[in-house]
């Protein structure tokens, strides 16, 4: 799997001061007793720490084990219900409709895709639309699942209303993510992208940095493009006005409308087909469950021309991007999936934590008795 | 149909100097004739009038009747082969593979939608991959095709090589549009969207009122953003390097991977699952068969919570977003499709044609024996 793409094969290779190593064994299981000691079965636990440390090994740190105290929040608010029954509403051939009632979302998730995977490999392929769940993680997760059993994935997400229409003052629908994999000979084409530019986590970064933030990334509370980025993040938090800008930014001319149209398809395929919550709906109350809905979707390559031929396609088209001259001032082109890809091998055993992130986890395990400790800190 | 969004009823509203007004019937029987002169069946001209007058009453001029000059082009130098055999290579029952053998692109997309409808009805969802075919039209007059159905429709294709990958110097994929369309109880939700920031005619507008371009639109020949339309244009037509855009710029801090992304995902899912061209192999060989793959899908919202739970969903959809308070120096918000809706609605007797291209056609008209008159001309 590595011929494709180059793996550069020490983690140390991206280290900075403000990270910490752990290793990815201890980290998992941490993660997982925590979540047990809030609640959750053996098995929803497990489920739900692979998909955070799924993120952490890929490079995706906004939505790994950083994410692990928000869930506790939500789980002793109310929003997240531990081991909530996840009902089949419907089912036909090739589709489902689900209801979370409540559940953790990486949960309701994983069930869900696993269903859809055993389905497509009867009925060639199977969509299933989900209500009533919660944050599920990375989108791409869930395709990665069907990549692993050589099937194309598909997942979409809705998620808290951040971003803004274009031409609107308030934000009302979400950065609702979608992802999609076609299996490779060598590596897969795995796309995992939030509808809009950017998520509310890179503003964070920048607040954080005083740096001013590009004009295609949110408005102020008049719904003007704005480089202020603690001003977003407080407008967005006491619903002020304004938000984050669907991919394209405010304009037509920019493509705003296209970004913004991609987000409203993804509510429509997750609230609007299960019957779920959309929009300003999704975390519409407080302190009960959030409403967040899904869309999974499985196709057997054989309802097409079959794996070897989608495998020699996704190589062909993989190997001309990579073969690509690049622009002045760039070194080379990537491909969706492929730093991510990347990322995962390097971090097959120990992963980078931000110390911040570091600190609260030892926090959280000191309240049940459980040590997190750095791989760094076992070799001094 | 009209409640949802407002109707301005007099198609005089936005016609300019350079426009002329054409009876729709006279219109689609001009361009009917014209294909048949040019080796189409009766059936198939019929098709491709219909497709190609659909873009113009919905305002997409740029896909209307203005290519019909070059479909004729196209037929007598090979690209584009009258009559051909549209062969199903594959069927399951909820998928098919097609070769379209070179033929009009409108008439194996309509034969292959069709199919997928019917399909849809009995197995609740349908999704076709389609390869060797021509330009389609609009990508969204498939998604209608199903919307009519009240079922959901989608549709995708690739294309000419104009657009850059980020960080590449070279234009390698197509413009790649997508649309996808939900049924609403009063109008529905219809996304049509090439994946690039613009389409190539929005450098040629610019180029023609020597206006600069955004920099988000399209590169250099080393790569490098522009706003230099017509140099552009040029680099492009002689592949001296450089082009569009996708959706999102030139950088990653803009999104542009995203849209890059959504690009190869649709040569992925036309070319990549039929086995048929993608990327630089779309229009690759001078005089033959373009190559364009195509991606249609339909699902019966019975495959999910029926259509009425669909249609008072996207109707709640739609009533959120056209409720929203404008942003400043903004007067409304617009939702997916409604725009080429109340087109449509304005448009559904006569059509404004550009004054060149309704004098192109007219000359097309004279070699054939064929008269096209404007609808102006008839009151004087």
């Amino acid at each position: 799997m590595i011929s494709i793409f180059h793996v550069e094969n020490r983690i140390e290779a991206n280290m900075n001061r403000d990270q910490v190593k752990v290793k990815s064994d201890e980290l998992f299981d941490f993660t997982k007793q925590t979540l047990i000691h809030a609640g959750l079965s053996k098995k929803d636990a497990s489920i739900t720490s692979k998909v955070l440390l799924t993120a952490d090994k890929r490079g995706i740190a906004s939505h790994g084990v950083a994410r692990l105290n928000r869930y506790l929040t939500a789980i002793d608010n109310g929003v997240i219900i531990p081991n909530a029954s996840i009902e089949l509403i419907k089912e036909t051939p090739v589709s489902m409709v689900i209801d979370g009632h409540g559940g953790m979302g990486a949960v309701v998730s994983y069930k869900t895709m696993q269903k859809c995977i055993e389905k497509a490999k009867k009925n060639y392929m199977c969509f299933a639309s989900v209500r009533n769940s919660n944050h599920y993680g990375i989108a791409g997760f869930y395709s990665l699942m069907a990549l692993r059993e050589n099937l194309i994935g598909f997942s979409a997400t809705n998620s808290a209303p951040l971003v803004v229409p274009t031409f609107a003052k308030d934000a009302v629908i979400g950065t609702n993510p979608i992802s999609i994999g076609f299996p490779g000979k060598n590596a897969p084409f795995l796309l995992d992208m939030a509808t809009s530019t950017v998520p509310r986590g890179k503003l964070e970064v920048y607040a954080r940095d005083e740096k001013e933030i590009p004009l295609v990334w949110a408005t102020d509370k008049h719904g003007v493009p704005t480089k202020d980025a603690p001003k977003v993040l407080e407008n967005v938090l006491y619903r002020k006005g304004g938000g984050l800008l669907p991919l394209g930014g405010s304009e037509e001319k920019t493509g705003g409308h296209k970004g913004y149209g991609l987000s409203v398809m993804v509510d429509l395929l997750t609230g609007g087909l299960s019957g779920g919550a959309m929009a300003t709906e999704v975390y519409g109350r407080k302190n009960h469950p959030s409403g967040v809905c899904h869309f999974f979707g499985v196709i057997h390559p054989d309802a097409f021309c079959g794996l070897k031929s989608v495998e020699t396609q996704v190589e062909m088209m993989i190997s001309l991007l990579k073969g690509l001259s690049p622009s002045k001032g760039n070194h080379q082109v990537f491909v969706a999936g492929e730093k991510e890809f990347i990322a995962e091998k390097k971090c097959e055993k120990e992963v980078l934590l931000q110390r911040k992130v570091f600190e609260t986890l030892q926090k959280i395990g000191s309240k049940n008795g459980l040590c997190l400790q750095s791989s760094d800190s076992e070799k001094n």
